[in-house]
């Protein structure tokens, strides 16, 4: 797998926060009720920028941008700020409420029902980043509506990465609107479903071309989130596979693609140098690497509900877990004699 | 990955056909009519016996074992018999009709329907094995019904590895069947879906799992394929995951899983030397290496309708896929200095 075009030239100086880079995310910051086979939460943290960010953390910090409601207090702001999370620029909202999302899954995790989505304090949501936020060079658009994505990315010119998500919603209500977001990113993070219904093509590699022949501008990279099965990336040139790590117990898969995205977008934050060093390039060990952390970083997730496990997270599990990742997908090739 | 003990002892001296070690297969012998969103074949040679004895006739020689009707001549005959196939053992029934099967695959080929089964010679069929393939010590149980399974594995006492696939309807119809003829391989090759439903577990640890619980004896690997996703590979103490080779274009599923089966199990026997030499065990790395030759296989037979790519196959292109999967998979290790 060869590099893809993307790091752009720095705009010097780095923000940085003591030896780290910024990263900012802006997406739903959200109370979850969830119900799995293998319990149930009425009330917990949640949200797409939530999950990145507990994420991320631990490569970067990170720079929160996303409205709560009143009913957002110290205990939810003090799972992130543990994690030195910046919530600067979560915006409180008088009067508002909190996004709200209650959710079921079927036995084997695979599908899903939303039962509810209360849009509350999202509905007029206009985000405003201050000067740090928008002075980041990392930036990940988690999945909200393509045009505030777009404001967000547009406040940032300084950003010299930029990953987004999105969702099936959007793909059938503002598609325009998503492709314009899409030409302004260097790397989309979807679900191979997803991926599917955005090109009509019915293959990864053929909704992979698709994309990348709509640019440039555009993603030089794209990850497809695969579920129980891992995950993919695809670049102009290159593929990489890689399998969910196994787990005896996937208890709450909600926010795993956010966390895979944080492990993912946080990994290449921190290799900034080999970034800088491959001049304007995306090397393709790196992105993979990359992967290989955001996979570990969702496997944690699903093994507790909501925020919960990953807020105990240790790097030392981080590293073993991607240690093992390594060793079960490796393999020799050893050639045998064929008859013909 | 440790190994799993299976690949007993030798009933000396090896039943050889030149160089070759022979594998005896079981199962359809078919004609196929299968509709793609790439085309459609009305009459084409198919069935799980044949795709797996032209996938594994690249490693060793194979006896192909099933019973097909007055319509199966000579231009079938000659695609196996021109792969070096041994066919003494496919049972002409006068009078009879071949199995017949007709299918339709939905637009990104993940979901099919099955339009028309025709069982026809099948109805009443009773395996008889030739004295030369009795004595074959490498024996593949196609998927068909799990009691016929279990006469063939009786009537090869010196097998020394035996894998088998099955499917939801005998998982359905004849689950104890199904048990007793599980209890008796050494290597279980099914779709991940019926693996959760054979063990009524959400995901493929714990089916795993469930499944070593009921032996010994029984299998030592589960080979769980994953269609478009890839495949893994569970032992009591170990997993390897691998994706599907990415393709542009996947023309016709039917039979990838054969193929799959005839690569893996195919590598393996090729290996004989590797196998006697790890004193009745299957080691991890020689399992690993057998789903990429599996893995690769599966990926030719979907490129074409039925057996058209493998049946022009050459082993340069096997080797070249497989490297090109080892490099698909290949991650390094770097840590970044973490957070906390």
């Amino acid at each position: 797998m060869s590099s893809a075009a993307v790091w752009g030239p720095s705009a010097a100086p780095y923000h940085r926060e003591g030896q780290h880079l910024s990263i900012t995310v802006v997406g739903s910051i959200a109370f979850d009720a969830v119900k799995t086979p293998f319990g149930e939460r009425e009330r917990m943290l949640g949200g797409a920028a939530v999950h990145f960010a507990l994420a991320a953390s631990f490569f970067e910090r990170v720079r929160v941008v996303g409205p709560v409601g009143d009913d957002f207090a110290e205990p939810e702001l003090a799972v992130l700020e543990e994690h030195a999370i910046d919530t600067d620029d979560i915006e409180r909202v008088p009067g508002g409420k909190t996004f709200f999302w209650r959710g079921e899954y079927g036995w084997d995790l695979n599908t899903r029902e939303t039962l509810d989505t209360q849009l509350n304090v999202f509905e007029h949501f206009e985000p405003k980043l201050s000067p740090e936020s928008r002075a980041s060079e990392v930036l990940f658009l988690a999945n909200i509506q393509p045009d505030l994505q777009r404001r967000v990315r547009e406040q940032c010119p300084q950003a010299r990465f930029v990953a987004m998500d999105s969702m099936n919603l959007w793909i059938e209500t503002a598609r325009d609107s998503l492709l314009q977001t899409i030409a302004g990113v260097d790397c989309l993070i979807l679900n191979d479903a997803e991926l599917r219904e955005l090109t009509a093509k019915p293959n990864l590699v053929q909704a992979a071309r698709e994309i990348f022949s709509w640019g440039p501008p555009g993603p030089a990279a794209i990850a497809a989130k695969q579920g129980e099965y891992g995950a993919a990336l695809l670049t102009p040139d290159g593929f990489f596979g890689l399998p969910a790590f196994p787990l005896e117990a996937v208890v709450d898969p909600t926010g795993a693609g956010d966390s895979f995205a944080g492990g993912f977008v946080g990994y290449l934050a921190a290799r900034r140098e080999e970034l800088d060093a491959a001049g304007g390039e995306l090397p393709g060990d790196l992105l993979r690497r990359a992967m290989a952390y955001g996979t570990a970083l969702a496997s944690f997730n699903v093994e507790e509900f909501g925020t919960e496990r990953v807020a105990r997270l240790t790097a030392e599990e981080i590293f073993a877990r991607v240690g093992e990742l390594s060793e079960m997908t490796r393999f020799s090739d050893v050639r045998v004699p064929l008859r013909r």
